[in-house]
């Protein structure tokens, strides 16, 4: 083969990847915002068609030789053609290890799974989705002793959804975050209460729909290449490549902050990926590198950007233009206040952004136990309720509230919570950085997101998945993650909001 | 090859065909109701991919052996494999005639053609529109030399929407519906006019879209399997079989009666569709067989039954619960005549019933004349023009209001326009035969359209494309086809209408 032969192929056995991707894509996002509701059994006959021509394509005899012939040559290779030839070589290498029989019976079960769990959560009941979960877990324990026999499972996990993450890691992290948020939580619980009433009410859709156009405007946001639908939970998803993105909300009638605030975190996920260099475009560098600098692009725009004091001041004229009645007698500075008050809940989703971290943590402690066999399936309930018990302080009524409210594990997203947690860590540490050379309370202030694009595309965005994400960290941040950054700007934070002393 | 084999393949790769034929469909829906504005581009990528495996399922040599093999063996197939053969091997005769550099040109131009139609659509600019017309009526003339070098080629693509069409057929049809409409038009023009001002006035897109959902469950469609969406201009789709049907509309503001119709014209497509025997899915036999007869209802619920006085009587008080002050002093006969105001117009998509069939005729002379070389596409114009004038008595001011305003030829589609008035014809001779059984007016005064449903589910919808189309009319109607049904049904209703004599 000719190198210049194999380069042409590289990127045509890419683009055709995309091409099904797109269409994958399209198809579970169509189940969940437009498609007729009896129409799952539909799309299950055409996802393992178009998924197994993926694999067909990712693992044929054609695509080895090709990748490693391009490995044999990689010193002839550009950064971008090497990173690529190493992704896929390492997804080939990890298809190759695993029986076929063993991963085709996991999807199989992933399908069946979901759809026990959300059976399950409505009806309260672990019982009829603990063994579908314990299939799940085994699954992944074997897949890790497959791909890397001398690793750690649990590590094997976090290290797929974050090169570089193990146990030793996450440990410390979340140590240094217990330490800091724990008695900074007991001294706003301990001063006087904020009010959150001007956000309940009644706020019909079409209104708060205008509410979400006018956020994706002022967060910069291309219309053009960006979407917006509903869904029961909001996700953002790129079809084909970063050119076409959706990000989708959920519109509470009684609750003006909850789609408030998920349209500007679903629109970080979309500056990320719409950020992209175009010529990514069409390989597997395009998109998001993984999910923590994900969190920490769609937490940095929803917590340390929307529910700051000088963005809320910018929003809160239009918030008051859409809902006269709702907002009547509400400053600017009661509405910060609201979207900032702490309170121990149940439900991770609806968090506020100072507990949020307590009920990762939860998940984090409780799949290391359970991937160590140091936890049973069927004591998984009592030790959730155990645990949010010890960490929020709160009595777990259900299931539904309490171990079945997610649904990552029954998902196979095993070591994808710690995610959330880095990623809001990854974003306090990114502000830091970018103040040094943006007036980013100046920019809130007068509604002027570009400074904050601009650095974040600059310094993070254009690379798609270049760099390996720890790698692209340390660029960003000009030196090692620190949590520090994170406890501080917590601390900061609810002590003005708080009036702590 | 044993033949329980071969059976297994040929289910195998329909299967397969219809997963791609799924994610096709959706992704051009999705362009058309969802997709950011900016992302054709993208989908322009990922198209190619997907129908390139599509005609590589369609043609390659294991589809060329299997079909054959199964060919061979014809006399041992069940009828509904007979027919899925043939199907398949009719589309593999054509495509190995064409030759393949033509056949991926013909698909660019089509690509380039409906984008140049829409901006001279828009701009009024049929110059700039001509050359990509004249290439394509050259592609079609030329890949019916291919196809059937024995036959007229206008004559060749009337077969391909409705076998067993031809000129000859069609002259016939049209002149006794000329002969029946003409004179009928000219008394209703002469009688005191009928007003369509409660038609026209402010009508908001919320409750004209609770009407559409109204009028969805009161046909009869199942909102499982069929969704609404709006678009600019109202289609039906099946997505991977007809268990995922979607209809759109689209809501003018000033006028309560265009979406209204639609709704009950696209849903008359999708009654079709999804009453199709569900072991016809997943094969080339699912949905609906013909143009013609996919008209025949969707002209029949608009027509024949929603612009029918009983059905009026129906739904009306649900218009005025809806548009309470709109519909102040308007009765359920001011509703019904208005819908069926008769008034030669410019726009064949807006036009009334009676006039209707005129607009597609001038398209047929029309097309017949390019195919026949007896019109250059520079006249064209100037020759819409003129038919206008005569058939209609209007005058066209503009190509956008003229030649410019349907999409069909510019997407390749020349022998279809006939469709349209046949499946109306078709139309009324079916109900005349329902007749002889079911009460349609009592049903409808009821609001009761299940014993008309079970009918045209038992005689038209269950087959799919089993029978071809003409076989089936025949099967329907007992009989030959004749357009006197038409004719006498139009003259009825108008005769009440106006009160003519």
């Amino acid at each position: 083969m000719q190198l210049q032969e194999a380069r042409s192929q590289l990127s045509a056995l890419q683009a055709k990847m995309f091409a099904y991707r797109h269409a994958l894509g399209l198809i579970s996002y169509d189940g969940a915002t437009t498609a007729p509701k009896n129409t799952a059994a539909n799309r299950a006959r055409t996802l393992p068609v178009l998924s197994g021509e993926v694999y067909r394509l990712a693992t044929g005899p054609e695509t080895v030789s090709l990748l490693e012939f391009l490995d044999a040559h990689r010193d002839e290779l550009t950064a971008k053609e090497q990173r690529q030839v190493f992704l896929l070589l390492k997804d080939l290498r990890f298809m190759q290890k695993i029986p076929m029989d063993e991963f085709l019976a996991y999807r199989r079960l992933l399908v069946e799974s979901d759809d026990v769990w959300h059976r399950a959560k409505a009806a309260d009941d672990f019982a009829s989705f603990a063994p579908y979960l314990e299939q799940i877990f085994d699954a992944k324990k074997r897949f890790a002793a497959y791909a890397a026999p001398e690793k750690d499972p649990y590590d094997y996990w976090l290290n797929e959804y974050e090169t570089g993450l193990d146990r030793r890691t996450c440990d410390a992290f979340f140590a240094a975050v217990h330490a800091g948020v724990v008695p900074l939580l007991k001294k706003v619980l301990a001063a006087p209460p904020v009010s959150d009433a001007c956000l309940l009410g009644d706020f019909p859709e079409p209104e708060q729909e205008a509410l979400a156009y006018y956020l994706m405007d002022l967060i910069g946001l291309d219309r053009g290449h960006v979407g917006l639908s509903t869904t029961e939970h909001p996700f953002t998803t790129s079809l084909g490549s970063h050119f076409d993105t959706r990000i989708t909300t959920h519109y509470y009638r009684g609750n003006v902050s909850y789609s408030l605030f998920s349209v500007v975190h679903e629109g970080g996920h979309a500056l990320y990926e719409t950020g992209c260099a175009d010529d990514l475009a069409y390989t597997v560098l395009d998109g998001g590198v993984s999910m923590s600098i994900h969190e920490s692009q769609s937490r940095f725009y929803e917590n340390l950007i929307a529910r700051s004091l000088p963005f809320v001041r910018t929003i809160f004229p239009k918030v008051q233009e859409l809902f006269p009645q709702q907002m009547a007698g509400v400053t600017a500075e009661d509405f910060w206040k609201a979207v900032n008050k702490a309170q121990p809940s149940l439900i991770r989703t609806k968090a506020d952004e100072l507990t949020y971290c307590l009920h990762v943590m939860v998940r984090y402690e409780l799949e290391k136990r359970l991937m160590a066999g140091d936890l049973a399936v069927p004591d998984l309930p009592a030790a959730w309720n155990a645990l949010y018990k010890e960490y929020l302080g709160v009595d777990v009524p259900d299931d539904t509230r309490g171990v079945l409210q997610d649904s990552h594990w029954g998902g196979g997203m095993v070591g994808y919570f710690p995610s959330y947690a880095l990623g809001s860590a990854y974003g306090a540490q990114i502000l830091a950085r970018m103040k040094e050379t943006v007036d980013v309370d100046a920019c809130l202030a007068r509604g002027d997101l570009k400074p904050i694009n601009d650095w974040n595309r600059e310094h993070i965005w254009q690379y798609g998945k270049l760099y390996p994400p720890q790698e692209l960290l340390e660029r960003v941040l000009g030196g090692p993650f620190d949590p520090g950054y994170y406890v501080r700007y917590l601390e900061e934070k609810y002590t003005q909001l708080y009036g702590l002393r």
